[in-house]
């Protein structure tokens, strides 16, 4: 029946998730949502102009969630940037109290639509938010992920290839734990060069700190730019959606629920048609296990905050 | 030597042209440009933190005119996006006395660094900016294109391709002459269903003057809708240098010098590695031919103007 | 549900549109079907091992009918290429025999598959092999198309693009009637440089016979120089089941039902995911309908004979 | 200047290589060269009949040396099939008498045309025809790599993905060696979900014989169902060339000069516009360590064959 892919939320990250789908020709049926009637007409009939000189034909639907209710993927873009530009101190939870009354509404209309394909969220914070869009969905648990750390594994393999000189596609390993402060790139399952970096770190100098800031930097360089990002996270949602539709069953670090710690948090798992088909299971070492619990600590409690906050169970 | 394109201005339609070239993985190389070094270096770390979850690895170059020498294509996008907002008339010259001198910076830098291949100009008011690179630079007249009517045209074959519900891509014909508000569609080019529209229209009614409303309007929705345009327009650019860099001798209405008019305008004209390598002769109407020579006066006496104002030649 | 295809007939053909299907990402689920199980199993294991290093994941699935089902396409590759090389007059109705009694069964099983998307066929000789699938299948005539003269038109457009130093893509118009020996090149509906080619023969010489000449010889060149062909077709085969699934509404030369003919041949028509969603009605000359009737005649008088050897109404 | 590849060899494999290139618009110069005058040009003017239905431009060039001379990469894919159709025990070096001759005539060609680019070399047996192209050549030892154990890595990725019922692309690993059947796993390198498989068949039992058996097995079922392969060395070579071409800097097991081998097997290393930028240097058993050694035994045994054979030095 085709590839349908609903987006909702049409700010810098959305619309650029929309435009990469159709530069890409990813989608046969893309459907664009936003509460922001004249900002979602506009980005669909600037898409509509480029249609005459694209490669692909994708056919876009505007503000219609019935539309979802046969969609493959649906991924959440809602946020509110002004509150994250406004915050000084770089904490996705400025935008909490914006994000999650929004992910309520967005979720009852999801769950309305009859949709039974995967949620994909990228709305910060991202590990929160998905919980709640679980939640209120009902959808199955494996069936809503967030994009979680699969940017900050990004970012990792960016400032490992950077110091390395190789392409981040050749560098192997996870950032682990909330998309947010508390998350961290678990070395132990860093590999380059063929080798664990933990290994190479016995032949030559690693200067992990160093690699840590780069990854780190980059992100404040972004931020402070321009105000907002966009390309980075779209490209990973995308990848993220591609690999669903396709039922590639691909291992990828991204926000799942995890029984153990009883939380959505990041942490590789193979991804499906029906979202997480497998979670993985890491050998990771004890740091890093407590800096994983640690993290899942803190979700846990933004996410009964937020449950008080929103009135929900 | 691989694929070499130059983006210059990273703004709303510079980055968006860079993050089309690099999600369809039509570059090898690409050099990212702009004067605000801070956004510049945002949207090139955003792509960076792309790659690890791209298809296709791109290299990425900032703010170094240098490495313009041996590109393929650079493509001008600079722009004022604030100017045009705070205009009321939606005329694309209000933001001549801003990019006319930063057009002017840029030449001079393009053509200092030895680049010999094609110029694509975005930058706006379209035909006169594109004669000022030209003069400027001293590249041959068939190495400078401006992207004018090419988005007009996607914009017509949209309204076309709406009212007869087929695919943009099956309607033939041509916007003609400035990029702004003196161009017009040449209808007695237009063709659609398998037949000149104008004999479609002896058989069942066509209303042309809503075509060229729905043509408009979507203009007038994507510009009040988010303040700028850049998916239609970014489309049509990377399609252009798409043409160029493969050589595909591609017929297209782009802004190309045209003798008769002594002044650049769009006309179609075919398209390959040396940009314009071979211009088109209409058999336009009486009408049309009138509507042109009008927007090529219209455009010229800009140049004038604009000349004047910069204080060149 | 994402994008399914089903390929039936893994020859030179049909394994060159799933490779190409596989290269271009263009399908989730790919049912391979052949006769011959040790050609289509080494086949579909060929493609398993480019998986590591393809950009695109697609699941194959290997001679099961019941997995057509839910295809949004079909597409009939069967042939018998070893017919064609022993036939000295390069007829593609040498084949009949052959292809016929396999389309039979195919179509039972098809049908019996509970196959409701568009079914297209290359088979050869295409437009009764489609009329016969049509027949049995039971489908709504909508929904099976022939290649036809998809693959003639661009052959003409290979001929003028070469004459001319153009673009194929950029040349307009359509070779129409049989995908076989009886087509011909609707010169009315040529256009190149902006102009119908009959326009522009009268400023400058355009030898016609000349470019139906190098169109021909082209084929012969394929055929004699490696027995068979497939790129061509394979691409032609594969943009259709492109524009199907996005439902793009696009405008093709296609083997479709024509009432005035109670035949399928080849005539432009909309392509979407119904199938054919709307049949064009060019304003042909004179001597171009009687050549259109003639093909049409000498389709149908085959068809007849086809029937009667099949015992089939 | 564009990205430009030549294709020697228009066998199953060579022209599957060039179509690949083709649908994947990865190139826009394709230079293809065979001696056997019908079948390159019967493949070139099926190319260019696809090109009318295809979305990206490719030029092709025939039979023309000269063409290489700034060229980004060659692939030679010259191969004699019907020597190892005929051949009863699957060895690849039946092909050698007939490719190493062919090798050394090319070999000249390339240099005398000037060619500074990489050479990627999937001819059989590929060790040592990459050597001797090397010597012959002249070519710097890093611009010289052959597919190797590239496609052998995905085979045994196929086998592993199979089993653990994952994207190939998310098995880690390398088999070394002999493209050749001294080639071998290194499961020491292996990881799968993310563990080294190693670990992971400490929790479960997993079957390596039963691993190397798919592997092997499925080749054999390719070769005895078509009596050639070629999707899978094709993909393999065009995402070499991709990486080549756009310098990325990727890890890929491919065949490249071992100093402490003294002779061309596959070894993984950092690919990129020079060829081979970076060797790396795993940490293997001792039982790899001497499989790989005996390995390269044999490869530097069989060239020295070849070289008294050729009587070259």
């Amino acid at each position: 029946m085709g590839r349908k892919i609903g987006v909702i939320g049409m700010g810098n990250v959305g619309s650029t998730v929309a435009h990469d789908i159709i530069a890409k020709g990813l989608a046969d049926d893309l459907v664009l949502i936003d509460i922001n009637e004249a900002k979602v007409n506009a980005d669909a009939l600037d898409f509509a102009d480029a249609m005459a000189n694209a490669s692909f034909h994708v056919n876009l639907t505007v503000n219609d969630y019935t539309a979802l209710k046969d969609a493959d993927v649906v991924i959440s873009a809602i946020g509110n940037i002004q509150m994250l530009q406004d915050n000084t101190n770089n904490d996705r939870f400025v935008e909490l109290p914006f994000t999650s009354k929004q992910a309520v509404n967005v979720a009852v209309k999801i769950k309305e639509s009859g949709f039974n394909g995967v949620l994909v969220v990228i709305t910060n914070p991202c590990d929160v938010i998905t919980s709640i869009y679980q939640a209120l969905t009902e959808l199955p648990k494996n069936q809503v992920i967030g994009t979680g750390t699969l940017l900050d594994s990004a970012r990792m393999k960016r400032a490992v290839g950077t110091v390395f000189k190789i392409d981040p596609r050749s560098v192997g390993g996870y950032n682990l734990g909330e998309h947010g402060n508390s998350q961290f790139t678990a070395w132990s399952t860093v590999s380059v060069l063929g080798k664990a970096i933990n290994e190479l770190a016995k032949e030559q100098p690693v200067d992990f700190v160093e690699l840590d800031e780069i990854a780190r930097a980059g992100g404040f360089t972004v931020l402070h730019g321009k105000k907002y990002t966009n390309y980075g996270i779209a490209t990973a949602a995308v990848r993220l959606a591609s690999i669903i539709i396709s039922d590639a069953r691909a291992e990828l670090p991204v926000s799942n629920f995890r029984q153990e710690y009883n939380t959505y948090l990041s942490y590789p798992a193979i991804v499906g048609k029906s979202g997480i088909v497998e979670s993985l299971q890491l050998d990771l070492t004890k740091e890093e296990e407590q800096k994983l619990a640690q993290s899942a600590e803190y979700i846990q409690s933004k996410l009964e905050e937020t449950k008080t906050y929103l009135q929900i169970n």
